[in-house]
């Protein structure tokens, strides 16, 4: 009948839920006023995150859908595996431009929205539909059990810091895109999947409720958000300099400590873990073929919140010309 | 430190959720990559919505931030309502204007919000904020028995057609705000409090789920949301001209009947109901304080989904002038 309606009906009809409900949990999918979830497994939670992708913010009206639509329910399934959840359901409000509703950029966002759910095993179960400029709202509900759930709070005093991943080639990639850096050939595709096909760390998430004290997901930048780990949990933080993710050739090393330390977007995660883990934790990034650098230590050493970056001579890195991570108000 | 994250530090201060997590549910509220609720009570579920307000579509730059916050919240929980589920949960993202983190126009947007959750007894247990055009999105989660959940497919042959209020006011409120109309002054009031601070008919909601068979809030327009009650019970309906709420005094009748049959954004229920439950609907209109109407039958003549408007001859009234309904993209 209507557009919006159509829009709707549409977008549902690309990312049907699981229609095994008893699988699912879901007992009540999207049409109604509301969708209807069947409790958690005994003693599982819901875990619950939002985020919004703006464009002119998040994104530009240039870049792909399709990767768009991938990187707007990834990074809320990134903040599920942050707590070691795993990813259940999810809403999708759009807000898009006149025209929109009968556009091939609409499908294409929803190619890769779908790409993602389906790699996860998420069910959308509802959404709402508007005229706006191009925003997207996603809520992500995963199951946890809320005993093991990983807190940013629960770093202990000489864990070691672990970071999944190679944090800054998202910052790196962004840099490239935004013509303030030139990139070696070999390092455009693997910047470009960083910035734009992000990697929720579901799977590492998953085991680490098992191995680590603390986590979240790098999205403010790693100085920053190991900031708020070491703050939530009353400690300071060191990092050693040659322990972090060398620059790759050809990429200088000032550009790269900025990507590295102050760039956010690349949604690895960062988390503290005692010392007796760390070979369970090196059989872990084998298995899951994901490098897992050991960076840092937690300490009770001088201010809560307080980061450290050491040389090789265990002398402090001078950072006050980093930048440090994003802040959309700043 | 920076501003985002003093500006959700601000927000989150004034909606501390329930401090007795035991009686909240709330196991971990905002401030880590996700909240953590706990199951519901035994023999509920969850019931989940998701809408998003958008600046230029949803609400004008002048209208006042704390009426704004206000319906923000109150359209999910009318969601919530329709279902028959008691809110419990909600999380919000904003997309902001720059300098809006520092103003006086979030504090009240959030102070309109806050009455409205506090009024339901809502925590909020996360959010984002982003530059961006202003818009907000709301994920409202409550608890409801599956099996009472009042779906919009559960109409039966023969049930009458109730409908909560006086829908129409908020279009007729719209339509002065516009200056398409004049209003007498004793109506002013009245229709801008029902387009500006629409009441989530959450007690109704909740003693339906013994009494009525469907039922949704109105958000498209009283005929465009019955269609969809009727086409997914596959009935269809009939209402009775002289059973709906008459024009106010000195309205033109021609708008009223397009406020009346065509508006939105009234958010009152339209329910059905079996005609044994009349005395008993009669009875809740006064302990609630709020009129419902008999307004029409549901019936298995003709095509699942036709609504045809009776006059007091018992004819169709000719409806091929209104507006139906409301579509972003019509």
């Amino acid at each position: 009948m209507a557009g919006e309606f159509a829009l709707i009906e549409r977008l549902l009809s690309q990312v049907r839920p699981d229609p095994n409900a008893q699988t699912s949990g879901l007992l009540l999918g999207p049409g109604d006023d509301c969708a209807l979830i069947a409790p958690p497994a005994p003693g599982e939670s819901f875990a619950i995150t939002t985020d919004m992708l703006v464009e002119g913010t998040h994104f530009l009206h240039t870049d792909s859908p399709e990767d768009l639509g991938w990187k707007t329910l990834a990074v809320n399934l990134s903040d599920l595996a942050a707590m070691g959840a795993t990813p259940r359901y999810v809403t999708l409000a759009a807000a898009l431009l006149a025209g929109d509703e009968s556009s091939a950029w609409v499908d294409q966002f929803f190619s890769g929205f779908t790409d993602c759910a389906q790699q996860h095993n998420v069910s959308l179960i509802g959404g709402d539909t508007t005229r706006g400029s191009r925003t997207f709202s996603v809520t992500a509900i995963g199951t946890v059990n809320p005993d093991q759930a990983l807190r940013r709070s629960g770093a202990g005093n000489q864990d070691d810091i672990w970071i999944s991943g190679t944090p800054g080639m998202a910052a790196l990639g962004l840099a490239y895109k935004l013509g303030t850096t030139d990139l070696p050939v070999v390092l455009e595709q693997s910047t470009y999947k960083a910035l734009h096909r992000p990697q929720p760390r579901v799977a590492l998430g998953l085991v680490l409720v098992e191995l680590a004290h603390s986590c979240l997901d790098v999205s403010d930048g790693l100085l920053q958000d190991l900031g708020h780990i070491a703050q939530a949990s009353g400690l300071a933080a060191t990092l050693h300099n040659a322990a972090l993710p060398p620059a790759p050739n050809l990429v200088d090393p000032a550009l790269w400590q900025q990507c590295l330390l102050g760039g956010g977007d690349d949604y690895e995660l960062l988390f503290t873990a005692p010392t007796s883990a760390r070979s369970k934790i090196q059989t872990l990034s084998a298995t899951l073929k994901l490098p897992l650098h050991r960076i840092g230590q937690m300490h009770a050493d001088g201010k809560a919140g307080t980061i450290t970056v050491l040389d090789i001579h265990q002398k402090p890195v001078d950072l006050s010309n980093l930048r440090h991570g994003f802040d959309h108000f700043a």
